[in-house]
């Protein structure tokens, strides 16, 4: 089984490295990096650097894929990026295809979403309802053999649930048991139902100056 | 503030990454990667490489070190190894030394954990005695300014808890709902007390044979 976890300049580190654990331990499964080029790329915070040694042009056929997020997501969502591009090529033909995060942009514009339901980071409802979704808050999202989870942290979740399916609910059980899966949050602010609201506004402040940071930095690159 | 996660050959990725995440959002943080040397360096899986831009001799006064585990520390876990000596070396001036799963093996053999209480993977509570720590099965144990956690996944817990008593609930709340933070694991198998007895027993057995594997490996290389 062919598992390829697809990455881009910027991506969240996380959104990617939950499901790694996880799907690294399914049974004949390897699990890899892919990115648009061979060579170094690093996360949105830029300290993660990781080695590429896969491009999407040696990946042609994946059984599985999983997309993580990043606020970059909001600029390379769209037909001609070579992420879209290469979701769109090998969707066809994989067993499952999967998002974490805004990741679930990327499916949305590679036209993967369009009438289902689908899920996203909290803050991403209204872009992805522009992909044609019907965005939902649930953790965890199946329609048919595409697999959407909400923001960062949840590609964990998502990734037990997939191995659930793929290899039964033994297996499953058995790696979160390796990975001592028994989360105990010290705060419970993990959503925006539960997060106080000043809490939610400062967070959305911070997130909306990133955003614009984000935009004026690629603006100038253009 | 320096934030120093201290990465070895076969570390687990997500005891680093988790933190990784996490640690970013605080203030005035900078967060990077180290090792015993510079250039590419792999995890327990192989599919992971990263890039060490930082060296330990390069950090020799971090502020907190975030120490990871990995079925290697069973080998590593001794006087004269250069992150044991490097952990040593910097315990000192930090103002919070960090670990976690089977990263507090590295800090008992840096003599850290004499007389403390100390959390580890389940699966490695005998081998933090023989250090002189006093197991317990909490998620997070703090002792002063060391800060152990649990398996794998545990280290996001204390991540958020080192932010709430650096920075204040606040800052933690707000990047726990950045991360979406909720976590709703498919199933409840996370610790031996929740396991089925015989998931319990396939997951003893193949980390045996992990380790097994592992020491043959390196006896090899010896």
């Amino acid at each position: 089984m062919d598992i390829a976890i697809a990455v881009y300049p910027e991506y969240t580190s996380l959104d990617a490295m939950g499901p790694y654990q996880v799907l690294q331990h399914l049974p004949d499964a390897t699990v890899s990096f892919v990115a648009a080029e061979r060579g170094l790329l690093g996360d949105d915070n830029g300290a993660l650097q990781i080695q590429i040694d896969r491009s999407f042009d040696e990946t042609p056929s994946p059984d599985i894929i999983v997309v993580p997020g990043g606020t970059i997501t909001r600029l390379i969502a769209h037909p001609g990026h070579p992420l879209v591009e290469w979701i769109r090529a090998v969707h066809p033909t994989t067993t499952w295809t999967t998002s974490v995060c805004t990741g679930s942009l990327v499916l949305g514009a590679a036209g993967l979403l369009d009438g289902l339901d689908a899920t996203t980071h909290w803050s991403a409802y209204e872009t992805l309802a522009g992909f044609g979704a019907t965005p939902t808050e649930q953790r965890v999202v199946r329609q048919g053999k595409i697999m959407t989870a909400a923001g960062v942290s949840s590609g964990i979740d998502m990734a037990l649930t997939l191995v659930g399916e793929i290899a039964g609910a033994d297996v499953a059980e058995a790696i979160q048991l390796a990975i001592e899966y028994d989360p105990q949050p010290p705060f419970d602010s993990g959503s925006p139902t539960k997060a106080r609201p000043e809490i939610l506004e400062l967070v959305q402040a911070i997130s909306a100056e990133g955003e614009a940071a984000l935009r004026a930095r690629y603006a100038e690159q253009a």
